[in-house]
């Protein structure tokens, strides 16, 4: 089995739902598992999870936009784990990422150049999302890939809005399909 | 009067659109002058273009996105600007940037720090749009900055849509706003 | 009297020296005053300090560069500016930014891009180090602006020197420059 | 056999040095054959080219770093492949990058993040250098990877240098390793 490790924050519960998508996309795909770690309100994972991402196949980061960049709990994982990276003990892993802001752009390709800069430094192998963007005058904000992310999943929840309101389902189905991508490779290039 | 120069530029006209209610914006600025240097098919703009530039207080950049980054006729001007560059005649002028394309992110936010790296080769001051996203429930596509640019304005214009159908009157709002933001500093600096 | 905030955090030591080197460009210029604001280990500064930040003309930002971007603790710092946003309190102030890491390129571009981000989100008005680079045969590791920052002031202090022995005091000659460059900037626009 | 496809455009020789040591690097990974498609002084390749390329395993990217992002000439590549992009013909495929420069950093950053991005839009796979940076005091300028790029390959000539002069041997090396990284993913997970 191709194991999948989603680690993400999230402040509010918008980004969970979102993290929740991508790993249903992941684990529905045929050989491979897939499971969560959460990074908590001070930035910290637990000593099993180091192990789980150590053991993964490929590791997708999660976190919302916050004043243009991941949120500071994440860059603080990203920061503690220039651990396995002095030994790149996760070089070659499959990686990708996914963010939820309130706003349609909001400076939300930041935090994925973020992402793929962190993955570049672990020497990880980055895949985008692989959708093309629905962009016609026919297109509506629930489509897969309205908000039209090619490097990471994007997510959108309005400002005043419950995890129960945001994001919107088309946003979820996108990062489903996102997972099942990064799940999909990982399963063919595991051998 | 502080002069401000608008280069761009458009393949269909959308961005041309945008680049004129960028104009608007500055034009009615009082004691500010604009006007537009309109970089043609093959990348080039005529030599007195380049006085225009180089007598300017603020100069605004303007390109639709293409394959994510400015529209490679933008790069050749910005190439060519590499005589300027030398003896940095840009030198604290005032920038700012522009861009459309028919994705809602579509890498819009790679053009705009495209923008902002070249800016700062020349030594310029940046300014962004200054003005908050419309990201609540209650926003309408339509609202002013709904797009969510802070670097840069930012528009869309489906990718089906004719220039007279796109950018909608909120991203123009939004470009018209940014223009007067820019000259608006323009004449403050100006002394 | 102009007043310029230099807000940053510094893990070992090299970065606080570069601080050091800004402050002492930005306070020897003529009509500015200039303080430091240092972000503590758990990324927290006093309400006293986010009072100076308010009453600041012009902020720059600082922070290492690990795992790719600026530390998490100037993450938390910039997370906590979203009460200053919100108001956008910061608006129009004058903003620039500096980081050191061991490496030569080793991604300091990630984060100087990410604090321009950052500044405009809270539409401050962008200055880099308006330094040509030293990169002629005859340039020499020493020179200012050697390492060749554009956006931002760079310095390069190697994997295993101590604060003394790193930055070197041509990134040091570069850093109080770029202090200077933001504080002469500062004093001009305030009329 | 893994086809490896170096597309690049150099200016005056010195990326053309760095291509070819890129081609040298994955052309010697058993299982890999590589060829390189030279972009032309007006941004052109044959159309054989673009037959190579659609054939192709893995494709690197290279320009020179001018004005802050890729030379005009590769930019005007990037967007004639706006056709492949359609029908994501370059789906899947390998992809990695590299330029040169004259300055250490001088925003090569830059032309990286935009290949990157470039890449996604294709829905390509992202591979960097692999290799950890020279950093530390004992470190030399010509050793591997002393330029430090983690997301790409990076090379510095100087403004002076001929191209028998630059890029030198450490960053050619660097290039070389760099090639066969690429190729080496490419023959494993060609299957």
């Amino acid at each position: 089995m191709a194991k999948i490790a989603i680690v993400y924050f999230s402040g509010y519960g918008h980004t969970k739902k979102q993290a929740e998508a991508v790993l249903a996309g992941a684990a529905g795909v045929s050989g491979a598992s897939a499971g969560v770690v959460a990074i908590n309100a001070e930035g910290l994972i637990a000593e099993e999870d180091w192990a789980a991402l150590a053991a993964a196949d490929a590791i997708i980061f999660g976190s919302p936009t916050y004043m243009g960049g991941p949120a500071w709990q994440f860059k603080r994982f990203a920061d503690a784990s220039s651990k396995p990276w002095f030994s790149q003990l996760w070089k070659d892993k499959i990686a990708g990422g996914f963010t939820n802001s309130a706003t349609m752009n909001g400076d939300k390709a930041s935090t994925i150049q973020y992402f793929m800069t962190f993955a570049m430094q672990h020497s990880m192998i980055w895949l985008g999302t692989g959708l093309m963007p629905s962009n016609s005058k026919a297109a509506t904000r629930n489509d897969i890939n309205y908000v039209g992310g090619f490097s990471g999943a994007l997510a959108v929840s309005p400002s005043d809005s419950s995890p129960d309101e945001g994001p919107l389902p088309g946003d979820l189905e996108t990062a489903k399909l996102f997972g099942a991508r990064i799940a999909g490779y990982a399963v063919k290039t595991r051998g």
